[in-house]
């Protein structure tokens, strides 16, 4: 068993970086002072998210694979929610010495799997050495010229609030299981390995957010890390909207978790209005134009004068928050 | 004492964001999912590095403005090692619940400052939580259209090699007086100063190493991050050069740090040529094409069949090593 310890830092990115692909548009890649990536256009749209151990992440219930791919979807996801598309990733890695190199060449492998599948590709990385690990990563993802990125703040009186997943609160109740320390069965298996590594469509960012002239259909679009509740209050609270979610349609994704919260003892509807780490996409549309892979939960409402943007469920209030790091 | 597991992670990003200045090249700044940054031409070079605490730094030799501006210095000097010009700056800091807010203000503020002076603005962050403090710095530059990358690999035999700095081994001289726990003199504390946050001519990458028209001057460059050795060979061996130090220019290095290598009984020349954390740009030039801001200290030659690149001094072998994260 190799330890990264034994091995010098050069040593050990090689160890890790040739599983890397190399397309076109990287025009250096890993082992220079840093990468050069050519663009749809001279911008560039970039997000930042690290997990850490111990906070983001059990180490002992998960394996490197899956906080590799976790690292990536997080941050795709903020490039997505842009209605831009994924084109480079660069990863940090701080890791304690004793850590096995097959478990970073482990994560290493997974991140750029995930990287791949939404045509992005990890052009550089560094590696040094902490107490706990930690990895972050950092998303650059491009826009057509003449194409607007989609904001938080445009969504309008009228508009339709809908979701591109079809199962929300799934992340949460994987980590209730987690945390139950209970043996498990296949259902709970596959809601530990959502928590583990979430994985939403975030081509709906920048395909069926967009028409196919590259115009936007989505008026404002985030993806869901902190709850539905939470992340729809910012939408809500950077267009200047009211947000109604629709229980009716809410209690279909609540049904598919009934099991999990019985056998857990726990309330679903937690899981899916305040359940974090989802990462799909949350998008307000014109009414008549919701576009397939997107489902509606919810309408935008005016302002009332003076009033602060709330998401409400059937017009009442809701109970709880979502996920905040350091509440 | 305000300490950030009182605030919410959005209240904190707003005691921390405000103080980011907003350039017409940032199309959309801190606040939604990701930023969107202009840039010279449809290229974005991109480099990521992590300090962590008791590993990068003594957090209780150090303040929250000097951790701020070393993240960005390590990071800027990527892309100036490029001969690219630094545009933008995206932050993730992990941190204890127990950190002071006005700690993370210093530190947001040191970071911030150097970037500007470089010409680049932080567009994005990210706060979480974590046991050890941890800054992970991506920095993203700009090429204008045409305008090729300087990388490690074009140095040629007969080639002179320079250092963007007047003086080199002050890092790891400063890192010396820290570990001892000494009274220091003035002297020492300037030396403890420049390792905590090094403070090098970064421009030189984007200036000086290129003519007027954009071409590059330099044949190859990096940044001394490892030690002036263990950086050249990397140079050496990218480049199929071996490299030969002048000991009578770099006696003058040593000489500068001659009273600290006496006060902590350490030989100065350990420190000149071993010496990471400088972050001067260190390149190749043809002979008669040193640049200004640029100073000669040795020159490339050619590889004798089979033989591995080397640096050597005056024609010797040096003993000793680099500073490698695991070793």
């Amino acid at each position: 068993m190799t330890r990264i310890a034994h091995l010098t830092e050069s040593g050990l990115l090689t160890r890790i970086v040739p599983a890397l692909t190399r397309p076109p548009a990287v025009e250096v890649g890993p082992g220079d002072d840093a990468a050069v990536v050519r663009l749809a256009s001279p911008r560039v749209v970039v997000t930042t998210d690290t997990l850490t151990q111990d906070h983001d992440f059990l180490l002992r219930a998960t394996t490197g694979a899956r906080i590799g791919r976790k690292a990536a979807v997080q941050n795709l996801a903020d490039i997505a929610a842009m209605g831009a598309h994924p084109v480079a990733l660069v990863v940090s890695v701080s890791a304690p010495g004793s850590t096995e190199v097959a478990f970073l060449e482990d994560l290493s492998a997974g991140l750029a799997a995930r990287a791949e599948r939404d045509g992005a590709s990890v052009v550089g990385g560094d590696l040094g050495a902490a107490d706990a690990l930690s990895v972050t990563v950092t998303a650059l993802g491009q826009l057509r010229e003449g194409q607007a990125p989609i904001l938080r703040s445009g969504a309008r009186a009228g508009d339709v609030l809908a979701v591109g997943s079809p199962s929300l609160g799934r992340s949460a109740a994987g980590l209730a299981w987690i945390l139950a320390e209970r043996d498990r069965e296949t259902g709970a298996r596959d809601l530990v390995a959502w928590h583990d590594a979430p994985d939403p469509d975030l081509s709906l960012g920048w395909t069926a957010a967009r028409r196919a002239d590259g115009t936007a259909i989505a008026t404002a679009m985030l993806d869901i890390s902190d709850g539905l509740v939470r992340d729809g209050r910012r939408l809500a609270t950077a267009s200047g909207v009211t947000i109604d979610l629709e229980r009716d349609v809410l209690a279909h994704d609540v049904a598919q978790l009934a099991d999990a919260g019985a056998a857990l003892g726990a309330d679903p509807w937690t899981w899916v209005l305040h359940g974090g780490e989802e990462h799909a996409m949350l998008a307000t549309f014109p009414a008549d134009e919701v576009p397939p892979g997107f489902r509606r939960i919810g309408t935008c409402g005016a302002l009332a004068d003076g009033a602060g943007a709330e998401v409400l469920l059937d017009g009442g209030r809701i109970e709880g928050a979502g996920f905040d790091h350091f509440a």
